[in-house]
């Protein structure tokens, strides 16, 4: 006999005495927890941590991963891509061959097994999978091909930090796409984008996708999806009247509307032996900060050009991620050591300048246009006033050096920037040929001729998204999980249930009731105190929470308390199931 | 508005069209696959191999794999045990509190990380669960305690094979839980049997549960799960009169029921060129094959015990697991080398005999009654005959060394012997105190006073099992899988759905209708031969599959093809649906 429903349907249990589980809470806060849901997921027994950057996750964090996983896992499945399991651990030789065993940093872990062979954790999968499809994929009949994974994967970070948010063990959805034409590798890109949409909003986050770098992954187009935090990492920079949205790394800062003023100053050499900073520049010698420069050493990217220098307006704050695009500029970027700056130019990076600098420069298009302006006289203590170009120094070449500001205009050309924090948790990006090409990946075309696959590759951050989650959810007794997510999504709380019968035979019949209903529900049959089990309650964050005392068998209702409005109802019995199940 | 489903309804995809899949099967038997299931999973673009011992889940083995999972997670679930998650990549310093860093063999892969830290990719995680229960678990109060994970398992084996039967990374089910007490330990452990029963039984597998040796593992109890199959590496020995059944390792062969009789012959010495064995021995002498003794030279224990011999009678065959458990023989048990016995003994491992041998000397308990036997003289190509104990050479002391044979009396004390084949495939143990006493793990108890935790321990292969399946399940045209772990439960097969509007209008309404009905289905919308696309449905081995062809529309009925019993019956259109429903 058939059964109907897919085996699924009963796999996870949706119903928990807290006297069976493993409920570790803990009241102190973890003292070398930084971030609030590191904090707090310690504190609600959610993960432990086993090593630096490696965490075990415990019942109540289990439940919380595995839905966010579930929900990534359907939105992927009714977008069309189909799920396979790569292995964790990876040969070598196929990073060899796209050049990344050399180029990935040491967050890559290579080792040997016992036959001294080279392998490495794999931190992502492009590699592996790209040789799968070139050896199972031969003919442009069997594309587009989407292709995902949710897997466990390793970085080996150099400072691992805020729990599962940078952890070097974590799970991961990653989704790989394989196109013979631009067309079906955008519609497929779009399709994904909108399924990383359906995620976040299934998953009960606000959240924003923002256009991207596309960084050391290489390609063409990218988008983050970043759950806005207030102690989100990245800065997002946003149109008040349109759509455009793009980390700040990206964004387009517009370019000056005035031109150069002729010079009016003659340049003087001014002791300036308390400006170390350009605020203190400000503060003791009166000039105004719109005509001071900074002036960066970071490291450039060949043995002649050791050291360039990077120059933006004294309000302006550089763009590492731009910066790095210049082909002088090492990438990664990396600022200078200070004793190489001193050896190179003469003075400490308090005092440096453009005039008369032995080193490349280039500066930000907004210094293009600055006349009379004061910088650093590469003499310590000493600072040049009324500068200016040409006459004073040579131009230099110009480039977008500097992050976009609040209330500047939007580079899509409607409205104004403001900016938002996030963490992201997703990341698509169009790959084009970096891989397939170095790989030899290619497919026969409908004229039997060989072409390079293009690729394209979506990753979200299942572990982090549990942490990001907190980050927008919580307040200071707990989490506030959406519902959505919730470890479960209903707490049965009795008061005093081991001394009067009443109130345990009404709390198991409600156990029972609800089970019944399909509810997932965390009934705390424990001997402990009243105050100490709320207070359990509201640090785990269960959305819904029905109390029961002896007090409330007199009157016939159940005391109901909304874990994220506070909101406190008397519900009667009888109503107390249709209740929760429109409850928010 | 709650939705009254768990979101786990609908997190897997029931249906798929061939066209929008990754079918990647193969005609030919790839050269390097030694058995069925490795050959198999192989052809049916179950797995690809990436390096030796690692493989990736393509589409079809991901979906056997993860019906496998939900399974063991659901009976899991049911059994009360609670679901966690630790990391693969563990510190070895917890391994270095139970002695393991060392005493583990090159199994366990050890690496540094980016600080030069140790490291271990876990293969079992006894030290990381005893790490975090005594951490959490402080007071009888929160015992028994029985957490679970699903989860990538790595153990770097020197000749990986047989696919994902013995493949390197690997997924398992593994379960540990913690006792104040004897009694609870007992009543876990045979929970655990029961769900391991359930498990197997839900698979659709024939199975055997079977008392088993502990091994390197330790502890005092332990039983096997094993999947029967012709091609099973284990040989269990089950009664034919009781439910006794044991891994042929640890079945105790029947002590000898007649006593030692005088002796009746002088010891003569023989020249015996042609017998290096004990076959030659019996065919070119004459004498009796259970009057002979096999004499097997293995390594000590010690230093002052380098080699060890071990004796059985002729006709009988010597086991190692037992005769590793002799304090003087060296576990894990082997072999010595041609050379150093040559050396200690003056001849060839043909020419063995304990007559006047300098090294410790153990016999079976079957060889203790032997009078006027026959052995190696230790000098190449002579044997002694007519040998008595006592008389010719000292009693040595006597164990239970052989494997117990078909026939002989079952240890139970009821029925005889058989023997079956089987894949081992779950193993649960009682640990005692192994790892709870070496990492200091106690609880206080009802008196506020510490007390070592007992330790279960509970192991389900899950990628393995796929594998066992398959060599349960299978005929010369590919899988035939239960229908509990079937890729699809059905296959749709249209004839020509390229030209005949007609097919392909059923063969769509059909699909839909399926779906709707909530069946898993996998839709051959293909544009190839009826013949190439019969031959993949049987290789990936669908339970029930329809076809549909022009005659079928004329007719009014679908062909049904059952993989299993090859049976084939016309199924009227408006009766499919439930016809398949119950079809088995």
């Amino acid at each position: 006999m058939l059964k109907c429903r897919p085996i699924y349907f009963n796999n996870w249990i949706s119903v928990m005495r807290v006297s069976k589980y493993l409920l570790s809470t803990q009241k102190e806060t973890p003292a070398d927890a930084e971030v609030i849901s590191h904090q707090l997921m310690l504190r609600a027994g959610m993960i432990r941590r086993n090593a630096s950057g490696l965490y075990s996750w415990l019942p109540t964090g289990l439940r919380v991963l595995r839905k966010v996983e579930a929900i990534v896992r359907e939105e992927m499945n009714k977008a069309g891509s189909v799920e396979i399991l790569m292995p964790m651990v990876q040969p070598a030789d196929l990073w060899v061959e796209t050049g990344r065993f050399e180029k990935f940093g040491p967050e890559l872990l290579r080792f040997q097994d016992r036959h001294n062979r080279d392998f490495v954790l794999g931190p992502t999968h492009e590699e592996v999978i790209t040789d799968i499809v070139r050896k199972e994929v031969n003919s442009y009949k069997q594309l587009p091909l989407n292709l995902f994974q949710i897997q466990t994967k390793f970085r080996d970070e150099v400072r691992p930090r805020f729990g599962v948010m940078r952890s070097r063990e974590f799970l991961m959805k990653d989704a790989y796409s394989f196109h013979l034409d631009q067309e079906t590798m955008d519609e497929t890109y779009e399709t994904m984008f909108q399924a990383y949409n359906n995620i976040l909003t299934r998953l009960g986050l606000a959240f924003r996708p923002v256009m991207a770098d596309t960084g050391s992954i290489g390609g063409s187009m990218s988008h983050e999806f970043h759950v806005l935090a207030n102690s989100g990492e990245d800065l997002i920079a946003y149109s008040t009247e349109s759509d455009y949205a793009a980390n700040i790394e990206k964004a387009e800062a517009p370019m000056p509307t005035e031109t150069r003023q002729a010079p009016a100053l003659e340049m003087s050499l001014v002791n300036t032996p308390k400006a170390k900073t350009i605020a203190e520049l400000v503060e003791h010698h009166g000039i105004a900060i719109e005509k001071t420069v900074k002036t960066l050493i970071v490291k450039g990217a060949t043995e002649e050009t050791p050291l360039v220098a990077l120059v933006v307006r004294g309000d302006h704050e550089l763009n590492e991620v731009k910066a790095e695009k210049i082909p002088a500029v090492l990438a990664p970027f990396e600022f200078a050591d200070e004793a190489d700056i001193r050896k190179a130019v003469g003075a400490g990076p308090g005092s440096i300048g453009p005039v008369g600098l032995e080193i490349p420069v280039y500066i930000d298009h907004g210094v293009k246009v600055m006349s009379d302006f004061g910088a650093g006289a590469n003499q310590d203590d000493k600072h040049y006033f009324g500068i200016n170009w040409e006459r004073d120094l040579p131009e230099a070449e110009a480039f977008d050096l500097r992050n976009i500001i609040e209330g500047e205009a939007s580079p899509c050309g409607q409205g104004t920037i403001a900016l938002l924090r996030g963490i992201e948790v997703g990341h698509i990006f169009q790959l084009g040929k970096n891989y397939s090409e170095a790989m030899n990946a290619n497919v026969l075309d409908h004229n039997g001729k060989a072409q390079t696959l293009l690729m394209g590759c979506y990753g979200v951050g299942v572990s982090r998204m549990v942490a990001a989650a907190i980050e927008q959810n919580h307040d200071d007794r707990g989490i506030t999980w959406p519902d959505a997510i919730a470890p479960f999504r209903v707490g049965i709380l009795p008061m005093n249930m081991h001394k009067s019968h009443r109130v345990k035979d009404m709390a198991e019949k409600l156990y029972q009731d609800m089970q019944d209903a399909g509810f997932e529900v965390l009934f705390d049959d424990r001997k402990e105190r009243a105050g100490v089990m709320f207070a359990d309650m509201e640090l785990v964050g269960l959305p819904h929470v029905v109390v029961i005392g002896d007090r409330n068998i007199d009157n016939g209702v159940f005391e109901y308390k909304n874990r994220r409005t506070g909101e406190k109802q008397e519900i009667p019995f009888d109503q107390i199931i249709d209740f929760l199940k429109s409850a928010k």
